[in-house]
């Protein structure tokens, strides 16, 4: 039985192999997002590609070792690369689902539902979020019950991160309240959560790997920071940067 | 009567109102602009949405305090959002007009001639979009002029700013040359002046306390940068952390 | 017979060109690139401009000095919108292809290869997509065969940079390895070309010019970066900033 202390080690882990193996993670998001995501995947070591053209999200796919759906900014042609793109993965591609925003927005919410029933590894969202998605307040216990409805790991992010897979739960508390003052953050976590998908096949684990990593990171670019501004830079420096003795050291987990 | 002398402490005191209230800011924006214009209304204490979808921006912008439509990068999406979202703000979400770039694309002045019919609170421009709009140089007077034919304040930006609603106009003298140096920049400050209207009912007030704020943030980030990739990064951290001694003791307004 | 050793003083000279004259450098590039490019061209002096909009695409190509393909993030709109505009340019206004990612996609290489027939001034692009256009591995000897029978120049970007118009060969040996931590960089450099072309009419010293900018601006921004967060900032300032001394004496350039 994996116990909460292993996370910190496998976080580690997975960032040398991303560094290592170099996963394309290919990412249908928002164009508010679509750079910064670009540059957090790059700063990890991944290999990002963004397309959403309907005539080669289906090669992009094939060739990709990950892939991020984000339903932020959703236009026609993004819900027709979403559905070709899911299809391509099918359950040889890990993918993620981030139903950004469907708390504000009722047709993102039918689709975020649909999609959720379509075996994604991992789904990240927050609290408003899985408000909207699971009909239940956030907590572990109800985390746990709707990863095991739906067969996918869910990754809630916020002041206390919470990963579960039905039958293991864990919480994590790195991060910095900066991580809130920068657009497309949430986007971004969801891009390093595809890429530790690349490298790591248990999905609980990988999902739990990603969110310890960014909340380090966040933590060391914090130190740094003056701002949200200084903050969202000095966050690719410290993803880039990040060892193994800072992952472990600084991750603070609980059952 | 309003003197200007009273417009720092307006602008400081809708810096915190925005901090405090943290409203909503639908922006209709272009892609260059989306990252930079959601960090700026974070970093100000607003909360940014971007979607253009069709299905979906009613919902966005009914939920929303202010709205922005700008119109770079007018493709046709993008125009029948534009449609969507005004008719949905009403006369209850105020809206900012940005007509960027309408004196370079002939299809974008029609439609910037047609927008400023249907009562933006305020419209933010610069001098070469301003003759295009108005068909006349901008100053004091062609402002004012124009304000009180459309029934909207005009912003106009530049290495001055004049802000007048036909009766009141006000030059305001902050800023630094780096910020011609970022793309999106007035953008931005046409997002913060959406910001100040979901939280001041006077839309002059509001216009002038938006481009107090992004000039005195501008030239704090000056003394800090050595070009204009340090400046777009500073003047995040310098909105973010901008206090009401600062914006007063800093903001040079003329009658 | 133009000496390699030329060349340092040629890229000098163009930038302080496009500093003099502010020529405009309209854009079709991916979401992901949009906000860099535009940011690169502003910091060496240059007005960018971004629509993809059908309508108004033939407008601003008309006003512009040079014109910057790239077809990263290909969708239909897009490809309407680059046939407009290799028509609107013709032969006056010199432009730039730039095949991006064409080796993991077989429409876009398709779109590419017929692109590459309507005579662009110079076609910047890496080894894989080389080896995609031209079906040959990339080498001084290639590259010169692919330039005679394309009629363009041929920039190619890489740990060391080659460019040939056929007749004239040159190896660039600037940059750093941050430089492919960030996302878009070579969409950038292509920018930069671009900017090049509009006050050089020489399109192998303007190809070249513009590769040599972009390493001496690395290679001063990597000297003031931690990582590849703060050398994206840092190598807009550098360009920025750049002078004739640090570029003559940083340039390093082979027959």
């Amino acid at each position: 039985m994996l116990a909460p202390r292993d996370l910190p080690d496998i976080a580690a882990d997975a960032l040398a192999r991303i560094r290592a193996r170099r996963p394309r993670v290919h990412c249908i998001t928002n164009a508010v997002a679509q750079n910064f995501s670009a540059n957090m995947l790059l700063a990890a070591g991944a290999v990002p590609s963004m397309t959403i053209a309907i005539d080669e999200i289906a090669d992009f796919v094939a060739r990709a070792d990950a892939l991020l759906v984000n339903l932020g900014t959703l236009d026609p042609e993004r819900r027709a690369a979403i559905e070709l793109a899911v299809t391509t993965a099918g359950a040889r591609v890990p993918w993620v689902l981030d139903p950004a925003l469907i708390d504000r927005s009722p047709p993102r919410r039918t689709l975020a539902t649909t999609l959720a029933l379509r075996h994604p590894r991992a789904i990240r969202l927050n609290g408003a979020e899985f408000r909207a998605l699971a009909g239940a307040e956030p907590s572990a216990q109800t985390l746990a019950r709707h990863a095991t409805a739906q067969g996918s790991v869910i990754g809630l992010t916020g002041e206390r991160d919470i990963v579960s897979d039905g039958s293991r739960t864990v919480a994590i508390r790195n991060g910095d309240p900066l991580m809130a003052k920068v657009t497309a953050m949430g986007c971004a976590a969801s891009a390093i959560v595809a890429a530790c998908l690349a490298v790591e096949p248990d999905a609980f684990c990988a999902t739990a790997a990603g969110l310890i990593l960014i909340g380090v990171a966040g933590e060391v670019a914090a130190a740094r920071a003056r701002g949200p501004g200084t903050f969202a830079v000095e966050i690719l420096d410290a993803l880039h940067g990040l060892d193994a003795a800072t992952i472990t050291q600084r991750a603070r987990l609980e059952p």
